[in-house]
């Protein structure tokens, strides 16, 4: 186990100071020419220099027609070249002095056996060199700590600290978005590909040391080298956690797996075994996995499995608990001093069982801190998941009927909504020890529920997923013991 | 069992030509000022006569003093009044001859001893004059045909064909905005509250012959009425599926409904054997509920359960897989004519097995319409889950390289990812035997994936909502047999 990433053979592959870059030109329709838009785009600043064998110039960049003519000896080499020079390419970069690359070119293993014996003679150059490269058939890495994204789809999204080892592409790119609708983004993502000189476990262990990441997901399509990440993963969990989706342990799965990436799978009895035997969270859906992560990077320990739900409506409220049952959390009742402490704040009509049910607002102010606040005092309060219905929506209406001129009521509410949700968010540093969630109904985008996601509150569409999410976040606790 | 919503004691509720409306005041602030002004900004067209007991004029409209000043006797009163004097108003209105009414006003059986006894005398008034209400502690209805929307949240959604019958309000008026994002809209939604006078029975029974209403959803907290519930549902369920979520099962779910609208619940075990008895698909989660019924208002009935995937990227066509059999449902091979057809569509790289991995476009007219053609034409194929990238986000840089001038690239964008979508949308046409749903990790609210929704191609945020939807349609033609 590595102490530091720069121990990583990852290390010049996720943060290199310079590029060379095989195969992208002034067409703009090349995947090549893609993927460096992309980099440029991010604003990457280290250097890059493009290889094409005509073109002075691809993209603005003083580009060179042999790797052997660039000035110095490149970090990393990107290769996204028609497979048949490939392996040519990858010599060249050898005799540069080269040490580590990209091969997202595919037409490999992947594609039969002729594929495969070509990744034995790709493997054979890359040991000649001492070259270490992830690939071939992937879309490498984004870094959005560094602006590096060399991946065919632009990063909508922040840079943030969920780390991705994926033995899918897409589940990098096509994710961008999607993480930054759901309040997270990125460290460091990693797409292996066909595995031929680093693999799953070498780029686990490259994110159990980085810094920026504190949760780490992994997409599992099979893992070759089993007790090498049984080691690794168990070396990590106690510091940091990992949450794995695996999908070949059905046979439409694994026959999926086969023709993706050819990677070899087993029964889902193996995978639970040795996933519980690390300490890794399982998750069974993409929306799980990030669900789980985004709980986990942000929530602190649970003191135990008590979760009290707070809501201004009945049937929330219900679905609520109903959830937590599922996912074996408890619901205790609230202290008599709790409830004494509550009633000033609350309707005649509410109630102080558990879920609370405030049924309207007496006072935005007490809804969105004095009463959570209240709650999460309780000694017996593990826990807060509470109810966002958006006041946003009457307060418009509001502000409308008070005279408020029509074009400056969606800005006077947005400023109120980002008030609320803010003293909301105070209120992790009033009760560090105690994770708090939410969910809704109504968009994820709206102000409210945007400022709680940036402030680091998880809010999840459905009291099922935070439920679940937050079951995670105590299963993972619980498996990691004391430390 | 009714055989025209006229026959039903819900009708002039759900269909009111006038309204008597006491609660509402110039005083926004109020619960009934709120829920006049919502039937106002939804252009209710019927006749609405404001109760007062000062002004003369509320919100506009000529005010009258006593419901005996009324100069018609209207279809229906909605009564938003403190506790104290809701069984007064209740007989002022059967003096008037009025014979249905909404109790929106709370304080009465789920408030404790003293409010049943209160809900007593409620009923026995309205009993006397032969009035049926809807309530007490309910939100009344929304019929967004006729726009009636007498609820205090804004209705920003269109019409639709979703039923609901609710034990809670809120699943009424937070789900408009939810519904709307999600590719559905309500036909009519109603909240039963306290049950005193018509129960969620009979708001079945009405949904059941609604002519808007193409799939039934229920919320339910508990049933009293099991045996006609059952008769009722029996007798829907051969023309029109029933969805219901219930969260009566667990302990948590139990007192929360309990404290709620003070109903009786059962195992969970009781729920499901009626349920199956009765051909009613079970949501666990609300996201089911409302996923299920986009997938059974809109799809037809499926030959067999037998699904091809169709995608462009290797992890999600894996996840598509895994959770297709997770659902039970099958992957086909595709027959030998099927792949000589697809073969000279398709770069050399794509995989013809199930999961249909294309890889990358050569051609999107070949994307959006060819291939699925294909596909859906093979005699071995049921279904087509289909997963969309939305080439907008590689269009939109395309349309830059190209020189387009930045401000008409998101229409130029639009109108293209518009127009694929269409292409796709009219595969319902050329096979309309066949059940076509999507997923994507995109926002829905993208042009293409909100063209293909609005379209009536159901689109999920995960292949595991689309497969568990596709699932739900197949149990429910199942267990209705040959009808």
């Amino acid at each position: 186990m590595i102490r530091s990433i720069s121990e990583s053979p990852l290390y010049p592959i996720v943060n290199p100071k310079s590029i060379a870059f095989f195969g992208a030109s002034n067409t703009f329709m090349r995947m090549g020419s893609i993927m460096l838009s992309s980099m440029q785009a991010l604003g990457y600043e280290g250097k890059i220099f493009p290889i094409h064998p005509k073109e002075k110039v691809v993209r603005g960049l003083a580009a060179y027609t042999s790797i052997l003519d660039v000035p110095e000896i490149p970090d990393l080499a990107i290769i996204v070249l028609p497979t048949e020079i490939v392996c040519q390419t990858l010599d060249d970069c050898g005799k540069k002095g080269i040490r580590h690359a990209i091969v997202v070119s595919g037409g490999f293993r992947e594609a039969g056996p002729e594929g495969a014996v070509l990744q034995k003679e790709l493997e054979a150059i890359a040991r000649r060199h001492g070259i270490r490269f992830l690939g071939p058939n992937c879309l490498g890495v984004a870094n959005l700590h560094l602006k590096l994204n060399p991946t065919p789809i632009k990063a909508d999204c922040k840079a943030g600290f969920v780390g991705l080892a994926s033995q899918s592409g897409s589940f990098i790119t096509q994710m961008f978005n999607y993480l930054h609708r759901h309040g997270m983004g990125f460290s460091a993502a990693l797409s292996v590909g066909n595995e031929a000189s680093i693999d799953i476990v070498d780029c686990l262990e490259y994110l159990g040391a980085c810094p920026n990441t504190k949760v780490i997901t992994l997409y599992i399509e099979g893992i070759n080298r089993g007790s090498k990440f049984v080691e690794i993963a168990k070396a990590i969990t106690p510091r940091k956690p990992i949450v794995a989706l695996y999908v070949g342990g059905s046979e439409a799965g694994k026959q999926a797996g086969l023709s993706h990436t050819g990677s070899l799978s087993g029964p889902n009895e193996i995978y639970d075994g040795i996933f519980k035997q690390c300490g890794i969270i399982r998750a069974k859906t993409l929306t799980d996995l990030f669900d789980y992560a985004l709980a986990l990077g942000t929530l602190p320990r649970p003191g135990g499995n008590r979760v009290v739900v707070q809501t201004h409506s009945g049937g929330p409220g219900a679905t609520a608990a109903d959830a937590c049952a599922r996912s074996r959390l408890q619901l205790p009742r609230l202290s008599p001093e709790t409830v004494k402490k509550l009633k000033p704040l609350i309707p005649k009509t509410a109630s102080t069982a558990n879920p609370v049910d405030m049924t309207f607002s007496k006072n935005h102010t007490d809804d969105y801190f004095n009463i959570p606040d209240i709650l999460l005092s309780d000694r017996d309060t593990d826990m807060l998941l509470a109810y966002f219905v958006s006041p946003g929506i009457f307060l418009e209406r509001i502000l409308g009927e008070m005279g408020v001129e029509e074009n400056s009521i969606p800005s006077e509410t947005d400023k109120l909504m980002r008030d609320y949700a803010q003293e909301f968010v105070s209120l992790t540093e009033a009760h560090p020890d105690k994770p708090i969630v939410g969910f809704t109904y109504r968009s994820l985008q709206e102000k409210m529920i945007r400022t709680l996601l940036d402030g680091g509150i998880p809010v999840y569409q459905d009291p099922e997923r935070a439920a679940r999410s937050l079951a995670a976040v105590r299963e993972y606790y619980e498996r990691r013991g004391k430390r």
